[in-house]
């Protein structure tokens, strides 16, 4: 119950586990045809989704590196661990940085992106860097409403890093517009690490005309023009898009709408669960991803909690990162999660907190009443 | 049987198939330690080996930019795809760079290379990039000669491809002294594609603490430091590490000297009964790689040739690339490839030509013959 690598279907571990084919072969042409068209279905998008072989990282890196030019001046966003990954990666390639910031556990204030947009007559700014699940945090921020600011402003891409957002809420790519975003294999996607996607707008591909960013390996114009011929610029982890494929197939079968309302149920039910336990949500009750719940333990030492945890019922948690370290753990629900995980992994944390002493019976059925009541909504 | 993706083992297509772990838990740092020091044992070296998750071509764009600067001169040597593609990696990064070519099929002239780094009194040359085994040409580079050049410069390190001779065979990297060697997953390893790897002397290492070139996904600093905890910067491919991890210890079975015997006889068995079907090889016999035999069609199309192969026995086998297409076709025998793959090949070669009229039975039975003595050398 981490919030990546997330839980792999059956089928889709069985698809990783195919002998490999060669990626030049029309058997592998067919499959990429087959994975980029239901890429933008996911990503509800006419754009190219493109697809490296690399980690999350490596995606939002070639967002940024394809589309700027050293010395662009860019709107970092900042409330989190990855927010502040992305302004370490535009300080490496030399961009200027305005940081728009806030508390982790809080959400980015849209008003202070309109503000900045705005007081840039000059049209000087050249993208807006932001994360739109903030999974350190658990924390979503209001990507439609920064996004409709950047497009007021007309000149600035979007650049948004939707690893634990896309495939677990709505990120409707073509109507807000967003130019670039990035996402991970082995989040809302159900399938392991290893690969990690972008989705480049028009506007996206006419600045990366411009870009003076050295690049080979994450140069995004190759695996345009590679796609052209549903082919790949480099050797790409052949299994792993196997297994995208099976993945693909499953979250079309069940529809964007229903996949939403199950994060959705999962988020509610988990969060008011932890409520019921008497402890405290780390991010704002009303920015709550739908992928991840971070919760506060208080005077406890949240790694010996996520030990017990781990040696009592095998299920791992993910800690806190950073300063947050022991402070807070996360339950990730993210992709291939059903109703019987959320009540496992409450159930898992009632029984702990109890043994601990810190609630009665009474919170312990609370708890699992309150998520029943939640996840009952389909 | 191309030269890659290679065959898989079904003990690592099983290892594939196991459920994710979380990338910072305890049981996928043990398994970072030992894929780690097994690395280094197929490496021969006490040097560091890390592991990305991308391309070969990501390992050897690593190499280059985190151990150089813009303007900095190298050697690059070129005989064939491979080659051309470093020499582009270089001019992308701003290098300066001397080129050592040779044509397509004949290796790379060791002289050459004393040559300049003789004559180079100030010093200024910085690093020798070549590749060792040409995938492209089924030409294998001497580089044991070329190193020990390169030693006796003292200043330039050796950046070297190693994609397809890793594993398959001699590469001592202690004892040649080479600094930067790269190689991929889909090669000798005997797993699928997404992974490479990086070896990196202390040479490289001081190399990298004055390079200016910007990067982020692909600073391996940062894959050292994260080393250190056995553990990764960013998400790691955890399902190829399951792999990698069982992979290796089949080779430790197999041992350094069986695995380099084994792809020895099979390139002898192939080259030799290519030639008692009356076909040319393409690359000088001296210099065959041991894990790819590239064979002139002549008058004859390569592209229609292995199209009947392909639908008459269900092997593939790869063209010649760029202006080889349709002159050549390449039959890739590196990593879990056994006698009777060899056979089989040799027999499906055989059929073929003899049905267009080639050959007669005698060169079909002089070529398996031919190999059937090669492959009895154990």
């Amino acid at each position: 119950m981490i919030p990546g690598p997330t839980p792999v279907p059956e089928k889709v571990l069985q698809a990783l586990s195919k002998h490999p084919i060669g990626h030049r072969s029309k058997e592998f042409q067919e499959l990429v045809e087959s994975t980029t068209k239901n890429l933008q279905w996911l990503h509800q998008t006419q754009n190219d989704v493109l697809t490296i072989t690399g980690s999350g990282t490596a995606a939002m890196e070639a967002g940024i590196i394809n589309t700027l030019s050293k010395g662009d001046k860019v709107i970092c966003g900042e409330n989190g661990k990855f927010g502040e990954r992305w302004v370490k990666v535009a300080k490496e390639f030399g961009l200027e940085i305005i940081k728009i910031d806030s508390a982790w556990g809080t959400p980015l204030n849209p008003e202070e992106f309109k503000k900045v947009l705005e007081e840039d007559k000059q049209k000087e700014i050249k993208a807006v860097i932001l994360t739109h699940s903030e999974t350190s945090t658990g924390v979503i921020n209001d990507l439609e409403t920064i996004s409709s600011y950047i497009r007021e402003h007309k000149k600035a891409l979007s650049i948004v890093d939707c690893v634990t957002s896309l495939g677990a809420c709505n990120v409707p790519v073509d109507e807000w517009q967003l130019d670039v975003v990035a996402s991970g294999s082995q989040k809302g996607y159900m399938i392991p690490p290893g690969l990690s996607f972008i989705a480049m707008s028009q506007k996206a591909w006419d600045a990366a005309e411009k870009s003076n960013l050295p690049k080979f390996y994450l140069n995004l114009k190759s695996y345009r023009k590679s796609l052209l011929n549903n082919s790949n610029p480099y050797t790409p982890a052949v299994n792993l898009v196997f297994a995208l494929d099976e993945s693909l197939k499953m979250m079309r079968e069940e529809g964007l709408e229903k996949i939403f309302l199950r994060h959705n149920k999962h988020k509610l039910a988990m969060s008011n669960a932890v409520k019921a336990l008497n402890l405290k949500l780390f991010a704002e009750e009303k920015y709550l991803s739908p992928s991840i719940t971070a919760i506060k333990t208080g005077e406890m030492d949240a790694e010996e909690f996520r030990k017990q945890i781990k040696n009592n019922f095998d299920i791992l948690l993910a800690g806190g990162q950073d300063h947050l370290k022991g402070k807070i753990f996360r339950v990730g629900h993210l992709g291939y999660v059903n109703d019987r995980d959320i009540i496992t992994v409450i159930s898992a944390i009632s029984k702990t907190l109890f043994d601990l002493g810190k609630i009665t019976n009474k919170e312990v059925g609370e708890a699992l009443l309150v998520a029943s009541k939640y996840l009952k909504q389909d």
